[in-house]
Order: structure tokens, then C-alpha cells, then sequence
């Protein structure tokens, strides 16, 4: 470790860390898992310096972890074998937008925010949208998706390509930038959610979306969550290119309020977005309002200036925060499933008498056009037993899900935290997975203990 | 051989064959590679035979190739090293349609006219469109798209899960039935276009989509095919959410009038379709005749009944057949490359003048909303000097899309035709797909010579 560390600081300077602020700062994430700092923070600023320094590590074998915005909320930048850190927040360049082909390439270090913020004067932009402001190389290595999934895809559709540092240190670019290929096999579907275990993201080409014409938001409550529930499946199944469509149930809904002063009904809520024409839209719109009014919604309260809607979406995406106005000093213990769409009442509505048997404070919010949602359950750290209770729900959730032919993450991916749920839900395929693992990073040296137990490396017994 | 193949015909009894015409049968395809028989053919009825098989075939070092409805373009069926053919056409079934959730399971060996025929009274459909009547085990094999997938996406996009057996003769599935799922490896998008040398699809999970409210079809003709293309680009930069828009050349036009007795002119022409509702379709037509209007485009034929809809597209479909009947006893030499749209024009144009000096047969279709078209060359099989010149041709046309940002493959697969360009185009990545196969496969029996040329098993020198 030592003369790795010397090599590393000869030739990244100040731009390699082991202060304690730095590498701690780095071991912790949103997510509940206990923190694991690394040995070594490094920050590259090409994708020269990303090969040069997984040489190092390759060569001492050294554990490397790369690290965009610390939003994972599965542990997934937690050094638990400690090693090296690859901050990739000064690789974070919007390196060229080809309007005519909607993409654009980009460093895997750049936010969402900063990338849509950027992109404003093309009338394009990128979609995915997790509610945390992550880095977009955060957000392939996770398969992210978010709140726009239901009409423009998850990150597995809008990656075109990647270039990847393999763990031999080999700089490899993954497809070209056709929208369509049937060029061997799908690496860049290979590395989009292998959160950073086969390799290090240095560069992304994006597919971009044309800025609607029209845009419209609305907010609607209704009396029971199997009717918001059952009205998002008959707007889905009536062909309806809804772009978002939330659900908050009145916990989370209360928490929203408390957060950000607010008065919503304190009732199981939709948010939905339309986008489209002036009268696509308004065509959208009502069609979902008459679905709603069967399922006992109430009127749609709209929203249509700009200012309007990211106010609206602001209390959404907040959620992670607005839930801890609930409990203010607990910690959250953010969950993830997906299910059949036509299982999805069932299964929220099974959750939440679970939520009230067990006690917890658990809101629920979830990309329901998908079938995914989150409890977000509220613990006290310092409480083991209520750690416990939370476990146990999670882990009764996760198998309601599975049991409905869901699966155990929806967006959030394995980490640490979902192992065993990974192998019940997919059995020998893990193996196969495992085979590729082996075969890509023979030492192990790429984020180890996550998606699998850490393996053993090649040739020990 | 002779003992696995006694052992074969001991539990398989009459379906398995080594009778000369069934052999020979299932060495040809569409492609122009030279046929190559396997040895003995199979026909598996169930998931546990074709692990049977493959688990004999596996300890007896014998290659293994699935057989869908033989309709690759690039010889991805040609037995080149020998061994079993696993013919998956008795493995045919539509298993289950789950309407609410709009997916499916069916076998491998079902075919999309087939599929769509079943699907018909669940107001579904499922929208991949090679042109062939493929099977969709084979067009989940190649990645293959179609006319539609400018607004459906491709196999990659509309396959939720695979049941394969892998080389080792284990059952796996690949994923949950759920939309999306951040669970593991996307091994699902690692089967799909992998032409069948990871394993062989037992089953798959599809999505599939409402049969649209309403449809409608048209062809226009363009003064110049600059003006077709550019319009193809304007429309798509539009934002205008069309379901089908292919250009043909008017050397494709031709044999399309003569193939079907038709008289179109004979011009650079699109066809396009509008799926919506009665007011969207109406709306996406008005902007899309405006657009063609603008880039030298005639008046829009319509065809909104459905028995004219489907005459307009079965001329479409039929342009492997349509393209012999410009050179009657000529076979069809399809190449298949796909450039970022913003270069679209361009190549087609080049790819044009190309064709002309070099005096060739080879009119041109195009899945131009995604930037991907062909020529078929019609050659003389009987004439190398010919097949030089085609290939010749093949190989500028390739490096032309190539060096333009695109890819040597835009739904047609390596196969054996295109394994050097697939070395051009991605490199070292390459290799990172070798390590992957090696993993898998170690023996390399499953489908030898495709993608990559055949290689040497595991501790062979």
C-alpha cells in the first residue's frame, strides 16, 4: 500500500488525499449501510490518468472504488475493502452535444442538473432524473431511472455508449454513437448497473430528448390508495405516453407539507407530467383526469407556468428529505422493488398494513407507471432493535415482491445491501454473472463486496 | 460423434436426424456465405431437452448450434464447425399472455407473424418487424429491429427476460417479469445479440403494446433522395413520435412495381406510419406532410383501410424479393450499416455514387428514422469476379459508416460476415467480449465461428 500511495502522489500530487476529512468524506453515502472509508482519495481529471492509476492498483493489487456524487443508496461507494477512492467529480465536462443526432457525450462526473442546465439552449434534454442531483456515471453504474422512466426509458436506453478503464487498465469504448447496433455482444448494457465492479466509467454518449412543446403538471388525492394505484394501471393500459406518474401516500404526503411548507391534502396522491403538443397534452390530460374521477380522485389542481411545476416537482423529489420531517433525526432506510404492474395494488396496499403492523415510519412513494416503489423507512441509528424491525419489513417486502414476479431492485441496484435477495431472486444466474466478474477482474479488485461477496481471487482455493 | 449421436437419436428417437436433405436444409440461410451442414439435426419439444443436449453435446466436445426459421442475413445458422443443429421450430408456443401487464412468455421458436396472429384478441401487439417471418428466439439472437423500431425500439429493448440454457447445461432466467430491475448484470441484454455462442434461448418474456387506436399509412415520392432523407431527419428532429418511416430508392421502387405489380413511381420514395389516436395520427401526418412538402416531397398516397395498409407494407417487407426481381436468378448480397442521422444523407448519397461507379445491382431500403439501411446487391452467385467487386464494395460502404460514427451492423449481427469490421470498428472491446465467451463457454461449442472466428478451447496452445 505504501509505495502505491508514494507512486499515486508522485504523479497526482495534490490531487491524492489520505487526510482524514477527504477519505471519510468518501466512505459514507445516503445510504444506511455503515460507512467504510477508503485508504486513498484520488481526483483524475482525464481518462489517461483513470488508466494509469487502475495500473497502479492492478499492479499492487489494490481495491478501487469510483465515487460521482455519494448519492447511491445502496452502499455502493462504501470502501469495505478499502483502497483506492476515484472521485470523478473534476471529469465532469459536457464534451460535445450533436444536436442533429439528439446525443451527447460527457465525462462521468458531470450532475444531471448541471448537464440539463447546460444543454438549455439546444431545446434538448436528458431525462433521467432520480430525484438526487447524482453524477451521471453514478447513475449508469446503478441503472438509475427516476420519476421520466415511464415515458423515456431507464439509463440501460439512454446510454448509446460508454468508454470504460477495464481492470487491466485497457481503455476500451463499448458502441459507437449509431442509435442501433447489432455489433457483438451489449457491453455497454453489460457496465450500465454493474455499479463499478467490471471496470471505471471515464466517458458516457447520451441519447437526448427534444424540450416539449408543452409541458403540464398536475396534482391529484384520492380517497384510497388501491384507487390512485388502479387508476395509474388504466392510464398506462389506455396507451396514455404519460412522462411521470407518482404516487405519495398520505405519510409521505404529510412529510412533503411539514418539509416544505406546503399544504397538499394529506391523502394518497398522484403527481403526474404530460409532455407532447399543445394538444396531445391537453388530449393526455383528459384522459387521465377521466380515469382518475372513476377511481375516486379528486379535481386535478394544475400546474402550467415553469416556476409552477418545479415547485411541484420540487416537493416530490424531496421526498428523501421530506420523510425525515417526519422523524427529524432519524436516518433512512430507503427500499426498492418492482413489480408486474397488475400486482402493484396488491402489494402496496400488503406493504402498507405491514408498515401499520410493524409499527414503522416508513412513507411510500414510488414511479408507479413502472411498478416501483419506495418505503422510505425512518430508524434511529443508535437503535439496534428498530434496525432489526426495519430489516426484518425489508426483507418481507423484497420477497412479497419477488413472489409477485417482481424483483428485489427496481433502480437503486444490489451494493451491499442485497446480495442474498439477488441470488433468491435470480438463483444460478448469479453464477453466470459471477463467471463474468471473474473473467473481467480475475484479482477482484474492482469494488469489491458488491452485487456479490467479495471473491476470492483467481488460483486461491 | 457417432456415439453422442446414438445416444442423441437413443432419447430424441425420430427427432433426430442426419437425413441429407434435413442436414443440408439447415446449413443455408438468406445470407450469401456458403452453406455449411451440421452433422445431425435435432428437434427439441422442451427446456429440459435442450439441456439434455446440450449437456451431451458438452461432454462430448460437440458444437452446437439453434436453428430459429433460418432467415440471418449474415450465415449466423451455418454449421461451419459441424455438430448439432438444435431446430427450435417445434418449441413454438405463445406459454402465456398477461394482458394487464402487457407481456408474454412464448418458446423460442414461434414466429412473429404467429405470435402477432395469437396476440390478436388481447388488443396487443408486439412490434419488432425484420421483414422475414424470423423467429423470435432468432431475432433475439441478432438484436434484430425492423420497421418499427424507430418508435418501439429494437429486440433489445422489447426483451424483459430469458430462460437459457448456458453451456454448462444449467437453467437460468435471466430476470423478474418486472419492467425494470437494477438487480445484478443485464444478462438479458448480454443473451440478445450474442447469435446464440453463450447459450441457447429456451424462452423469453417480451413487452408488448397497445394495437394504436388508430393508424395510418402513406407513400410519397421526393424529387431527389437528398430531399428523402432530409426530410426523414426533419421529421425526427420534430419530435414527431412516427411509427415507421423507410425510405426505398427508385431502383428499389422498380423492383417493388415488378415483384408486386404495382406502379408507384419510380422515385426516391418513404413509406410512413402514424400510430395514435384519431387526433394525434392526424397531427403527426399534418407535420409530417409539411416537412416533406418543404424537401421536394409529392402529394402523400394514403392508405388508412387495413387491407391497403397491409398491401403498402407488404411491398415494403418484400424487398429481399423485390430486389430479385431487378436480376431474376441473382442471390441477394444485404449489407446493413447505421450512421448517426445527422450523417445520414451523406452516406446514402456517397453509398449511391458508389453503386454507380461501380455498376452494381443494389438498390437501397432504409430504417432511416435510426440512421440504419441496406443495399441488396443482387449477384450472380456463380461469378467470384462479381462477389469480389460486391465485397469490395461491402467493405467502403462499411468503413464509409464507420468513419462517420456508425457501426458495421445495425440489426443484421456479426455472424461470419463481419468479424474484421467488428475488430475496426470497437477495437480492444472486442476482447473484452472474448473473456466473456471464454468464461461462458470455455469448450467454445456454442455456435463456433460466429462473431469471432472459432476459438481454440480453453489450455490448447
Amino acid at each position: 500500500m505504501a509505495s502505491v500511495t508514494r507512486q499515486l502522489r508522485d504523479f497526482m500530487g495534490e490531487r491524492a488525499s489520505d487526510a482524514r476529512g477527504i477519505v471519510e468524506q468518501h466512505g459514507r453515502s445516503e445510504a444506511y449501510h455503515a460507512a467504510a472509508a477508503p485508504d486513498l482519495v484520488v481526483f483524475p481529471e482525464s481518462t489517461q490518468e483513470v488508466a494509469r492509476i487502475v495500473a497502479l492498483c492492478g499492479a499492487a493489487g489494490l481495491p478501487m472504488v469510483a465515487f460521482g456524487a455519494g448519492t447511491a443508496l445502496e452502499g455502493q461507494t462504501a470502501a469495505v475493502a478499502g483502497g483506492v477512492c476515484l472521485d470523478m467529480s473534476r471529469m465532469d465536462r459536457l464534451v460535445e452535444v450533436n444536436a442533429a443526432d439528439m446525443d451527447c457525450r460527457i465525462q462521468p462526473g458531470i450532475r444531471r442538473k448541471a448537464l440539463n442546465a447546460q444543454l438549455r439552449d439546444t431545446g434538448l434534454f436528458f431525462p433521467n432524473d432520480p430525484g438526487a442531483d447524482a453524477s451521471l456515471g453514478g447513475m449508469a453504474s446503478t441503472r438509475a431511472s427516476g420519476t421520466l422512466a415511464v415515458r423515456y426509458g431507464t439509463m440501460k436506453d439512454n446510454v448509446i455508449a460508454l468508454e470504460v478503464v477495464t481492470p487491466d487498465a485497457r481503455v476500451i469504448r463499448t458502441a459507437s454513437r449509431a442509435r442501433k447496433t447489432s455489433a457483438g455482444y451489449d457491453l455497454t448494457r453489460l457496465f450500465v448497473g454493474a455499479e463499478g465492479t467490471l471496470g471505471i466509467i471515464t466517458e458516457l454518449t447520451l441519447k437526448l430528448y427534444p424540450v416539449p412543446e408543452a409541458i403540464s403538471s398536475a396534482v391529484c388525492a384520492f380517497e384510497t390508495l388501491e384507487g390512485a394505484v388502479d387508476s395509474v394501471i388504466a392510464t398506462i393500459q389506455a396507451g396514455v405516453p404519460i412522462a411521470r406518474i407518482e404516487l405519495l401516500d398520505e405519510v409521505m404526503m404529510r412529510g412533503v407539507n411539514r418539509h416544505a411548507g406546503l399544504t397538499y391534502a394529506e391523502a394518497p396522491t398522484l403527481f403526474y407530467e404530460f409532455h407532447g403538443t399543445d394538444a396531445g397534452v391537453a388530449e393526455q390530460a383528459a384522459l387521465a383526469q377521466a380515469v382518475a374521477r372513476e377511481h375516486g380522485g379528486q379535481d386535478f389542481a394544475w400546474a402550467i407556468r415553469p416556476e409552477d411545476r418545479s415547485r411541484l416537482w420540487l416537493a416530490r423529489d424531496n421526498t428523501l428529505y421530506a420523510a425525515q420531517a417526519l422523524r427529524p433525526g432519524a436516518r433512512g432506510f430507503v427500499t426498492d422493488v418492482c413489480v408486474p404492474i397488475s400486482r402493484l395494488a396488491e402489494c402496496v396496499v400488503e406493504t402498507k398494513r405491514d408498515i401499520l403492523a410493524t409499527g414503522l415510519v416508513a412513507p411510500i412513494v414510488g414511479h408507479v407507471g413502472d411498478g416501483n416503489f419506495h418505503c422510505n423507512i425512518m430508524i434511529d441509528p443508535d437503535d439496534a432493535a428498530e434496525l432489526a424491525r426495519a430489516k426484518a419489513f425489508h426483507a418481507r417486502l423484497v420477497r412479497r415482491a419477488m413472489a409477485m414476479g417482481g424483483t428485489c431492485t427496481g433502480e437503486h441496484g444490489i451494493g451491499l445491501g442485497k446480495m442474498d435477495f439477488l441470488r433468491e431472486e435470480l438463483g444460478e444466474a448469479v453464477d453466470v454473472m459471477r463467471l463474468i466478474k471473474r473473467a473481467l477482474d480475475p484479482q477482484g479488485l474492482m469494488n469489491p463486496g458488491k452485487i456479490f461477496a467479495a471473491a476470492a481471487p483467481e488460483g486461491t482455493p
